[in-house]
């Protein structure tokens, strides 16, 4: 036997407006009646593998030890692989589709351990269909781990190498201007953005913003600023956020719909020069 | 005292923006804390008997031992009854409204065993009002019965035979094309017909659909597959799903955007001829 | 050592589309492992202090000993206090943002004991930034007090009638007729009102109703009825509701909609006189 653990941390696209959730959790909890499920969220985009993966990367550091389950899963029932990847000495196994879903998070994590393929497919559920892994491969797999069954009775080692990587966009400084992406943009309406304060923090506390249509962005000069009240009414902030990356902000108001940009959206930040700002620095966005 | 139990699943028609479904696992948990609570589902569509039978009957099979509450009440407070039903020799108990949202599941689950009328009111909740039966009856009756006593405790027996029973809508041939009904549109589009591949396989992999307004339907030709990565790009899928029903679905696409149809609408499957997909077979959809 | 505490109940306006709350509940599970969640509800409206302290109100009766944490505070990281509340003895501590949020709930449970602010620091998470605090403030605590560590260990005494007062909108009547506000919409419609059955009994069972634009009220009348069932169908009816206050609602209808209010909004009722409902009833609609 192996180690056994005791919390399956679950983030998935499955949504809740039905019971495909619930099913995997009735699942876990026939399967391993001691385990406590945390719901990390259910609410990734359908098939945005990428917000998924940044999500759980968000997360990872707060998860307690145990299983942690992530369905974002578009390919479910084609070639690409369900795998298992133990994590920081056995203190974590990361479950899912090889689909890049896991890697940054497993980064995060300090790296892949061993990892398998979950090819065993006795440990699997008999299932009607090839469409619902979370239901029939990743939490039967979840369940057995937590009672203790060792990672290599569950499926054929495989290298770490061989996975698939994630997609996390890299900010970068060019031509005196930082070109960022939007990795996410919260319920309130904040966008974060792929760079912390100590990249920028050469240029002063005030920046020049650019965002939106590479063509026609919306200039706007931003403020550093450590909370949202101490945003300017009606002015954009650049609030160090729960990451500790930057987020473009308004106070209690939505800056992704001032703006209108969404997560994916490039936005250039620049120092803030005499002139109106952002108008005097020349800005081409590219992708 | 009868056998107690340790898990209720729960679905409801409650929704999750406001604090009615937290109060009702407060209120189990402060009578049964020894009780894990699954959340099945709390999406259904507001007085939705319909679907939240379908999910119901979806799910029950995956469903721990222990208690099922499931509240998609519109009737409440009126003469409708509320109920708890046996299944399976006592491995499990639904509790309910009699209004055809338990009868699927309960017939999934091999159907009613002891049956009771949930008239024993002081083992209810005092409450302010009628509205909130899944906070006043359901759930502290859930927690009785968790906490070890006996169904007959907790109301009058009645004969199950009496109870509302549950609208599945059967599929049908007729005039050689199959007149099917979409069961339930998932989170991804994908839309579930009351169907399975056994009952089209004379006609082969490949056929006809005609969906959505009856006297203008949308007309495609579909394979039947086992996964959505089968789909051709552009194309609609006949995917054996989860439920081992076929699937109207789109690889990475919403099928129920795409063909314009939803939940309760009628599509006719027929064999796939010679001349352009669906043209020349005749269909006249019926309700 | 204090008292220790199994049970942590959670309302926030943090929304479920990302990962947030899975990760305040993460860090509850990392720092107390026994402790279980009960979520009142993450879908409070974003920044809306008011509907969060209603809702917490309305739920707090039903609550279970133990931890209540709060989180709908557009003042993160800013001037505002977090605060921790002992109520009922000890029976409950309330964690949460001195913004008239908890105020409510805590009046529900019998009004304030022993109250600290949550300045002791090294109970809580290093952060990356100051704009989470239900993460690194408020869960921390939450975990340290559920395993028993006493409230004036984690911060510094303070005068309960320092914190900011709630609001809770009273009705009121004025010239032969009860001015009220709706003070929740439900997922259905329903439209509760800040006025009891008892405030209007002298009036009989059937009152006239003014909603919506004080200028162009939409007029109706309404039966005070004790369930959904007894409206007449298409009439608007008075329901005593699961919080023993009189709630505008429709038979399986949505009263919002057919009425166009929403929370905030006010209602005028009065007797219904012998002329065509509410019109011979000169109403003037006042903020």
């Amino acid at each position: 036997m192996g180690r056994s653990y005791d919390t399956v941390s679950f983030l998935s696209d499955l949504g809740t407006t039905d019971e495909m959730v619930g099913v995997v959790k009735a699942v876990l909890r026939d399967l391993a009646p001691h385990v406590t499920v945390i719901d990390l969220t259910h609410g990734i985009a359908p098939f945005d593998v990428r917000a998924g993966s940044l999500a759980l990367a968000r997360a990872i550091s707060y998860v307690p030890s145990g299983i942690v389950l992530a369905a974002v899963d578009p390919g479910a029932g084609s070639s690409r692989q369900a795998i298992a990847i133990e994590v920081a000495d056995g203190e974590g196994i990361v479950i899912g589709p090889d689909n890049g879903l896991l890697a940054p998070a497993v980064a995060m994590a300090g790296g892949a351990g061993r990892t398998i393929l979950l090819d065993h497919t006795e440990h699997h559920l008999p299932s009607p269909g090839l469409t619902f892994p979370a239901r029939d491969v990743f939490a039967p797999v979840a369940a057995k781990l937590c009672t203790g069954v060792d990672l290599f009775d569950l499926g054929t080692p495989i290298e770490p190498d061989l996975l698939l990587p994630g997609v996390v966009p890299l900010s970068r400084e060019e031509a005196g201007v930082m070109l960022c992406e939007v990795l996410w943009v919260d319920r309130f309406g904040n966008c974060q953005l792929n760079v912390g304060p100590g990249e920028v923090a050469h240029w002063g506390d005030l920046l020049s913003i650019a965002a939106g249509d590479p063509n026609d962005p919306v200039r706007r000069s931003g403020k550093v600023v450590d909370h949202f009240g101490a945003i300017t009414t009606g002015a954009v902030g650049l609030v160090i956020d729960a990451s500790g990356m930057l987020s473009l902000a308004l106070d209690r108001r939505s800056a992704a719909e001032e703006l209108g940009i969404a997560a994916g959206d490039m936005v250039v930040l620049s120092p803030l020069t005499d002139g109106p700002p952002g108008v005097t620095t020349p800005v081409t966005l590219r992708h």
